[in-house]
Parts: C-alpha cells; structure tokens; sequence
C-alpha cells in the first residue's frame, strides 16, 4: 500500500515531468528556429508565461536547459527517423533511415529544418558540454548508418570490401545535403535526388 | 596630364577602398566565427579602433555591412577554391574543385570553417537580402560543378544518360559534408574519404 503522502510526492513528480516536458518542447522549437544561444530561461520564462524561478528549478542554468534542450531534440530524432525503420537490416535499413530521414525533412518535425545540423554549424567553434553533446550524436546516427552497412556486408549484400564507415560518411552527407537545400530552396527536388542517389550508390557497392 | 586636385581625389579615393577592404576581410573573419549576425558597425569599429561615424559613411546599415561581407566572402572562396583549377574541363575539373575545396576546408581559410555553409545554416530561417545573397551563392556553386559535369557528358567522358543536376548536387553534399565533419570532430579523415567518394562516384559514370 501507498502512503498518501507518497502518493501526493509521486503526483507531484508527474506535474513535475509533464511540465518539463512542455518546456522541453518549447524550448526545442525556439532553438530550431533561432539556434541553442537564442535560448535563456528568462526568455523561455516569458514565452510560457511562467515564473523564472520555476524554470531555474528544472534547469539551474542556460548550459544545462541547452543540453536538456538537446536531449529532447535526439529523442524526437530516433522516434521520427530511427524507430520507423523496425528491425530492417542492411541495405533495406539504410534505405528506410534514407527514406524516414527525407520525411523529417519533408514533413517540419522541427520548425527550422534539421536540430541537429543546425546545432551543429552553430557550436562547432564553441568548445564545451554542449558541443560534446551534439558531436556525441552526430557520431551515434553516422555509426548508425555504419551499422546497417555493415551487416549488408556480413549478410552478402555489398561486396566485403566496402569501405563502411566512409559509405556512412557518404549518406550522411547526402542527408544533411537534403536538409541544407530545402532549408535554402525549399524545392522538394532533393527528395527525389538523395533518395536516387542512395539507392544508385548502394548498387555500384553490391555483391555480384 | 591629371590635376593634382584630380590626383588628391584618386588618392582619398583609394585610400577610402583600402580602409574598406581592411574592414571587410575583419568582418568576414568575425561573421565566419561568430555569425553574421555577430556582426554590427559598433562592435566592428570597436574591434577595428575607428569610428563608428566612419564605418557608417562605408556601409550604411548593418545589413550592408553583412551584404558586403558575403561579397568579400565570395570572393575569397572564388580565389581559393575556383581559380586554382584553372582551365581544366569535365571530369579533371570536378576532381580538381574538390581537392581545392579540400584545401580551402584543410587550410581554414575562413577561421570558422566554410564561411557559406555557416551563413546558411544561419540565414535559412530568415528571409531577405542577406539570405538572397547567401542562397545565390550557394546556388553559383551549385552550377559550377554541374558545369563540369555537362563538359564530361559533352566531351563523352560521362555516359550521356547522367543527371548532371543530381550529380552536382551529390557532390556539393559530399563537400559540405567535410566542412561540417571536420568542424565537429577535427578528424582529417574525411578529406581522403571525399576525394575516394567523389573519384568512386565519377567512375561509376564513366561512358564505357
């Protein structure tokens, strides 16, 4: 049995955590779109129309609502582009990440196209906590396009010889390519291309 | 013969073009750093020591003043990655740009990494003359390569069937995606990974 003061601690808690998680939400949408240095608590605080305190209570300080903010960005990433693959493998995976990746582009899942891209142009000359978090994911979605590569390889599908990690390489760069052009151009062109090119380039790389 | 008040004229008049050079190519290192919106005619006649009165008669709006920097931008890039291919054609001329963008990534000739890409990723959610400028740029670069490649369709070095559109889109992809891993991880792998993925990639499309 549940004491009632520990059920209240426990209601407290979920408050808690759905109020962070609204914050979270916000505070993702506002970094895509004016970058992780246009987030501050006092302007977060604003934008809610909650109390400064409160949102010092959830995040001491801007660094720390900065890598909260980018925690929640990769979690929305893996449900938008990585869960929607399955337990495909090989060059059906990386065709699926290709295919699931173009429509996050497409369909805006963040305002300002691609989290992490941004992101990524905005800290690569600011050395710090937050850099080293949003390298750390860029490395994990390159090592997991290298994964599904290398099981095309372990399965017969590519030749053995294939260089996997620059492969990776390769479509990662193509994606971000999508991502830089429509954010640019906005011509859905693209979509057509990395999806041709991909595909184009995993056949030259197959096993005869 | 010229007047010495003609003389005297010419004389502010070059005078006037090489504070404004100066200023520039200090603009240029700032925004590649920090931003082009780093950039402001207080904070650069600060960093430079001169007035902002004067910096004003030069570039009359802070939008001016970043206009005029991705113009010098431009130009720089041109100097360091197209002039260096000379007069070389098609397939020679693809693989001589990208050892030359390779070059201009390896040697930080923008002390942030590619000034463009950072000013894209910085403007893509802002509409207006700035982006346009950075957009068309970008879009230049785009149809330099393709370019190159109607020359090696034209010269029958490339099948005739090849979508030179798509292919320099791959390659600009493949280059941007250098800048932006080098910025992140330092790691220079990636300069031989593009110059055997876009060498790989041509050959794949050779006429047979």
């Amino acid at each position: 049995m549940t004491s009632p003061a520990a059920r209240s601690v426990d209601g407290r808690r979920e408050r808690g955590a759905r109020t962070r998680d609204a914050v979270l939400a916000r505070a993702v949408a506002i970094a895509s779109e004016h970058g992780l240095e246009g987030l501050s608590i006092g302007g977060l605080a604003d934008d809610l129309g909650m109390s400064k305190s409160g949102l010092f209570a959830h995040f001491g300080s801007k660094e720390e609502l900065q890598l909260a903010a980018v925690d929640a960005a990769r979690e929305i990433f893996v449900q938008a582009v990585v869960e929607p693959v399955g337990d495909r493998r090989g060059v059906a995976r990386v065709e699926a990440l290709t295919a699931a990746f173009v429509d996050y582009i497409r369909r805006s899942v963040f305002p300002g196209g691609c989290f992490f891209a941004a992101a990524a142009s905005e800290f690569d000359g600011r050395p710090g906590p937050v850099r080293e978090a949003v390298v750390g994911n860029m490395l994990r979605w390159r090592a997991a396009l290298q994964r599904a590569l290398d099981q095309a390889v372990a399965d017969g599908e590519l030749r053995p010889d294939v260089d996997t990690a620059r492969v990776a390489y390769e479509v990662g760069s193509l994606l971000s390519g999508v991502n830089a052009d429509y954010q640019l151009t906005g011509d859905p062109i693209v979509f057509d291309y990395v999806t041709h090119s991909v595909r184009e380039r995993l056949d030259g790389l197959r096993a005869r």
